[in-house]
């Protein structure tokens, strides 16, 4: 186990009807709100009404910023960062889902920084200071409620980087399962896509003797198998939906992390293709994921063998690690397909007409990945074989 | 799943030579410190000459309160907050053990009370402000290096009582498994015992559908039987220090309780008896523990089933339910016998003469415990059971 520090300062507030604690959780931070919020989901579902009320109850003055795209774009960004300068914003409040979250920091970063947001992005500024954001999460996904990192796309040059500081962190998160009730098969389905995706990054790993961390991405894994296929199922299934938005969180809240060295090459290679594409996170993930495995998982047979056998329940009898381990990586990409999620490019409508720049992309700063270093070489190679 | 919040603010710093961080973790809190040890093997180890070392780096005035007691006595903190008070003290700095953690939490908190602090043990009072605090662990068992928690003995009336705030949240806690590389066989013991105990206690719950608290508890048990023996043997082996640290501190930090109605009827049982006869902790509990989960079993078969077959590996194999059950807490007592902890209160001197007392005492605000809510009979039963 190697050396790491955990300090996760957001208060998770978790449970049915916990909105009705949004007034007190938000006076501290003063009264003049940005509400940062999606599509027009939340006010189909009364949602909106009641954050406007419970934010009412503290006499807030709420500016708006709605319309937050799935793939949040810098241009929003940057019209919130403008509403914060014009209003004196002193507290960002972000109901949806991720990228509706990932939007509120950057704009939170960027609103005290007299300069380009996406400078923090190119790591050519650092982030010093913050406006303190709260969270409602609306939908089981990416963590984004419980971690200080947020994801931006910029259109005008086609990528999408990350930011992330420990004053990104959400003062707090709300997370109420029957609010994820409404959430469309497609987007809860990409939804366990994605958390299965950020186990994977922290979960295989070249460090020995992580045993705990090593359980516990186990045991969500076991859990959004199990729990995924009954809330597509039945989308009113309160315990599933529970179970849902807990493995989200705690798949980066910072606990499978420590100690270990992560991987992420997956989501960098996925973060390049989306970048120009504009699909879904979670179909680039199910799409690229089994074909990373496939390439890297001779480096540590032992893990993918503990991986095929203790969350996909592979017997090992009479069988070579080899074969144990294809099928464990056979498993996830039959898993991915059974609750609807495309496999390969073919699918989303991508050829392999971007595939240079994309691999530039991925390895402009050099070989990606921990588990396995990969050049460019290897990055093309996962991507002809996802065509 | 219940309902829940999960917010902890310690910030743990875990790794070899991560004591030669404390002098920047602590400079922001004031330099008045106050020093809290137990016995003298701080001395021995240099760990004491190190801390001296960092804190003069910022211009510490130190005073030193040592000599904490395995069980801390009220007296002994007593005296904390008589030097607290006499010297202005703006920080409390616990290298120790659980014990000397809990002691100094108490100094914290009784510090800025104008009152006597084990008001805050019998609910007279409650905490509203303490003295900020941080440590450096040296022993896995408590986890109160990350928790807001404090046992402490009142001698004269022979109790131990509990007291706990957000506020005696450690500000940092630094562990290092190097410095529990001199722990003799006897404490890695109790440590062992105490952690499994703490998984027990938040484990053994009638709340349905909580995957995620189950596999991680699971997944600490696991971590636990395999790294103790294995510190048992090798008390300088690194990985395994460091597995039962992680899990002493993610026993007690909060992710195992969340949305779970928790036990702890063994742990007032213990106290009961510790209280009057000093016997340590986690001696207490590896007698009560495989007594109590024989009386409370049937309340709910099924999570015991789980016990057995996920966390001992006990084959379900043309067995009844209630077979595996047993196997499972047979499991659990061998292995406690097996790293030589006492099964039986004979084997630490202790016969049935303060049982009413005893009994009485655990069960005086009530029926404990919520597995099977245990009456006074009840707990006779289990203490004689335990003879």
């Amino acid at each position: 186990m190697n050396g790491f520090e955990l300090y996760n300062t957001t208060r998770l507030v978790f449970g049915e009807g916990k909105v009705n604690q949004l007034g007190e959780l938000t006076k501290p931070f003063g009264q003049r709100v940005l509400l940062v919020y999606g599509g027009g989901s939340i006010k189909k579902s009364g949602l909106y009404d009641q954050v406007k009320q419970q934010l009412s109850l503290i006499g807030a003055i709420v500016q708006e910023l709605s319309g937050i795209e799935p793939n949040p774009r810098l241009t929003t960004v940057n019209e919130g960062i403008r509403i914060c300068r014009e209003k004196d914003i002193q507290f960002i409040l972000a109901v949806g889902g991720g990228s509706v979250i990932d939007a509120a920091k950057a704009i939170a970063a960027g609103a005290l920084y007299d300069g380009d947001v996406w400078d923090f992005t190119i790591r050519k500024a650092t982030i010093t200071q913050a406006l303190p954001i709260g969270t409602i999460l609306t939908l089981a996904a990416t963590g984004s409620e419980m971690n200080g990192g947020s994801v931006i796309t910029n259109l005008e040059t086609k990528q999408k980087r990350t930011m992330g500081s420990k004053l990104l962190y959400p003062k707090f998160s709300i997370v109420d399962p029957t609010l994820t009730f409404t959430v469309p098969v497609n987007q809860t389905v990409n939804g366990i896509i994605d958390i299965m995706s950020h186990v994977f990054e922290q979960y295989f790993s070249q460090t020995p003797s992580t045993p705990i961390q090593d359980r516990f991405a186990e045991g969500i894994l076991l859990t959004v198998i199990e729990n995924g296929e009954k809330a597509i199922a039945n989308g009113n299934d309160y315990d599933s939906r529970a179970n849902l938005l807990l493995s989200g969180t705690y798949a980066m809240n910072g606990i499978l992390p420590i100690g270990v060295t992560a991987d992420w090459a997956t989501h960098v290679i996925e973060h390049e293709v989306s970048a120009i594409y504009d699909i879904p996170h979670g179909e680039g993930l199910s799409i690229f994921f089994p074909n990373w495995m496939k390439f890297v998982y001779k480096e540590r047979i032992d893990k993918f063998v503990q991986f095929a056998t203790r969350v996909w329940n592979v017997s090992p009898e009479g069988k070579t690690d080899d074969e144990i381990a294809l099928e464990g990586i056979e498993a996830t990409r039959s898993y991915f397909k059974r609750i609807g999620s495309p496999i390969t490019l073919q699918e989303v409508g991508i050829n392999d007409e971007h595939f240079e720049r994309m691999a530039d992309e991925a390895t402009q700063f050099g070989d990606i990945g921990n588990f396995k270093k990969l050049s460019k070489e290897d990055v093309l190679s996962i991507l002809k074989a996802s065509l």
